[in-house]
């Protein structure tokens, strides 16, 4: 039986593109992908994690819709997301003919879904292409926007583009096969989504933590759905980051420095951007004036999902992470820029923050600090 | 003394960009990036030919107009356009902590302009460059129109993006320090402009071209604003070759498959496409009827301007060639699509062929069809 399926317009004029979210999904691809025009040949690019879970139920809804793919399969994790594995890609499609009329499906997580959409923007000046996130953090960020990607030794995405998918397909059937460590990874963009524009979902999400962690459907759907309406409504008001977009990194300046500095694989994206968003809470607090009972929350909840909330750093590795911070995208004039909340459910983008202050949020407090920030966190 | 300076619009709504036409003109790059609101920081990409000829002159104009420069010199010629040579880029450009806000300078020809275009429009997601043409063929064709691209080894230009300049400089007295190959080799993309769409170019040509090869500003800033202009009115009407476009490819379906199957460098692209133009003006009377006439005067100005019109194939070379056609990004449902021409002027694209005509106008015409041949030709 085929549960209910949730339909997300991403609305970008002559690139708007919907987002399908529901259960056994995955099996509708073909049928979806008819819908849309494309010539009939199309690769695969999936990585070694998911093409033994889900590359055949894919293929087989293909080929019922009478295309042909075949599938080019990366080593999974945040590595594959490098130069050398773009090559691997691009001569392969080169070595299958692939034409301009052929597409791509990206069927896995966010480092798929980046890497791919990639080759997509790029192989033949652009080729049409398919999300299907089989992560939560895939399903709720990154496979929703556009923005694709790949690393350099210097630092994450720094090598990328904006190039829409022609179609987003959330089969949340497959989180289920989801690694625990993944899905908490995800829950850190969902709770993003409620700090950045949403106190009723982040409140929801403090009461149903459980529920969702669950995979109750109707919780789980409500929330990826949720998720996905907040994304494609800023993406639709500002696609190439010219402005609100940047609230979509709340918590991901000091996250990506994490990434770059501790090595990409050390953490996982959603776990160094739950430490970074507590960074931003505090931050939030001193530049702000976010109240201390608010920021509390922000730290419990991502606590609550398991999460990393802090980070120990020796002096050097503080000084890298600095560095790092300094290669984010986001530097104007060569000052890092934040994203800083107001209160919950409200953030502004563009915040000018003293170094001196980045290095006070990042050590961690002492014993007496916390414990008399545990006392106003309490009623 | 400043010599005229002819502006030419391409009309991409909010990407419509001016092409600069004139004499003397590197000296007012930084003057005329002043007026585009740009970031105080870029990065000059040039080549190992070019940068001692030109680079200074352009850095003090930078320099002049408030701008912070730097040099990334790469080697001249097609290998340049490797994903090697891309990620060589992506990490000076890191090193320097280029931001978003910055830009690139692509001085030299071709090579230069694809390769620093396919940078620009990649890193950090896109950022401004400005293109400072110094070949022929780069002022009348490469530099104008945003497409940018890389090569693989199984193909030229497989990896690319449609991605506009803010603004091209074309400074005509930096063809006076062009190798006359060069120089000959842009004459054929010149030619090319007028078997397309300007019969009246074409005749001129016919008439001027000693005078075309003496650089006679006259003659020079004429045929270079002419061809700027056909060339930004086709891509004004189809940016991303939806149709159009792919008139300004006559030739270039076999003139790619040469270079590519002899190896970059043995042909310059403009030669290349010489001997392209005259198999497809060929292929043009076998089905479309062009006039042996026509053809003929296509073989002969091409001749006139020292361009090869022939190449000798053994056997397995000829293979080669027709796998390296199917490559080709024309390619639609496994057919090789030609621009052919109905008569100088005019032109017409989609053109399918069979495998056998191309085979046929490849192979050099006995002497008795050549001393035919000509017959025709002479009035």
């Amino acid at each position: 039986m085929l549960g209910l399926v949730r339909v997300v317009r991403v609305p970008l004029r002559d690139r708007t593109y919907s987002i399908l979210i529901g259960e056994r999904l995955l099996s509708r691809l073909g049928a979806a992908c008819r819908k849309l025009r494309l010539g009939r040949r199309c690769a695969i690019i999936t990585d070694t994690n998911v093409a033994p879970l889900h590359a055949t139920t894919v293929e087989r809804s293909l080929k019922q819709a009478g295309f042909e793919s075949f599938r080019i399969t990366v080593p999974a994790g945040e590595p594959a997301k490098s130069l050398s594995q773009l090559e691997d890609c691009y001569n392969q499609l080169a070595a299958r003919r692939m034409e301009r009329s052929s597409f791509i499906v990206a069927l896995g997580g966010g480092v798929v879904g980046d890497l791919a959409g990639f080759v997509a923007a790029t192989y033949l000046r652009g080729l049409p292409f398919m999300q299907v996130p089989t992560t939560l953090l895939a399903q709720v960020d990154s496979s929703v926007g556009g923005k694709v990607a790949v690393n350099l030794d210097a630092g994450k995405n720094l090598v990328g583009a904006f190039y829409q998918p022609r179609l987003v397909l959330c089969d949340l059937t497959t989180l289920h096969t989801l690694p625990q460590r993944e899905l908490r990874a995800g829950v850190a963009e969902v709770i993003k989504y409620g700090i950045i524009r949403d106190a009723q979902l982040f409140e929801r999400l403090e009461r149903q933590l459980d529920r969702l962690f669950a995979l109750e459907p109707a919780v789980l759907g409500g929330v990826v759905s949720r998720c996905c309406e907040i994304k494609a409504e800023v993406v639709g008001q500002d696609e190439t980051e010219g402005g609100l977009r940047a609230i979509l990194n709340f918590g991901h300046t000091i996250g990506h420095a994490i990434e770059n500095s501790f090595g990409y694989g050390r953490y996982l994206h959603g776990e160094a951007i739950a430490i970074g968003q507590v960074a931003a809470a505090r931050l939030s607090q001193a530049v702000l004036g976010l109240s201390e009972a608010e920021a509390g929350r922000v730290e419990a909840l991502l606590k609550a999902a398991g999460l990393p909330v802090e980070v120990r750093l020796t002096a050097a590795a503080e000084t890298r992470l600095l560095r790092a911070m300094q290669l984010d995208k986001k530097v104007t004039g060569g000052d890092v820029r934040f994203v800083l909340a107001k209160r919950i459910g409200e953030v502004v983008w563009g915040q000018r923050v003293p170094a001196e202050a980045i290095r006070t949020v990042l050590r961690p407090p002492t014993t007496a600090q916390r414990s008399r920030g545990k006392a106003v966190c309490q009623p």
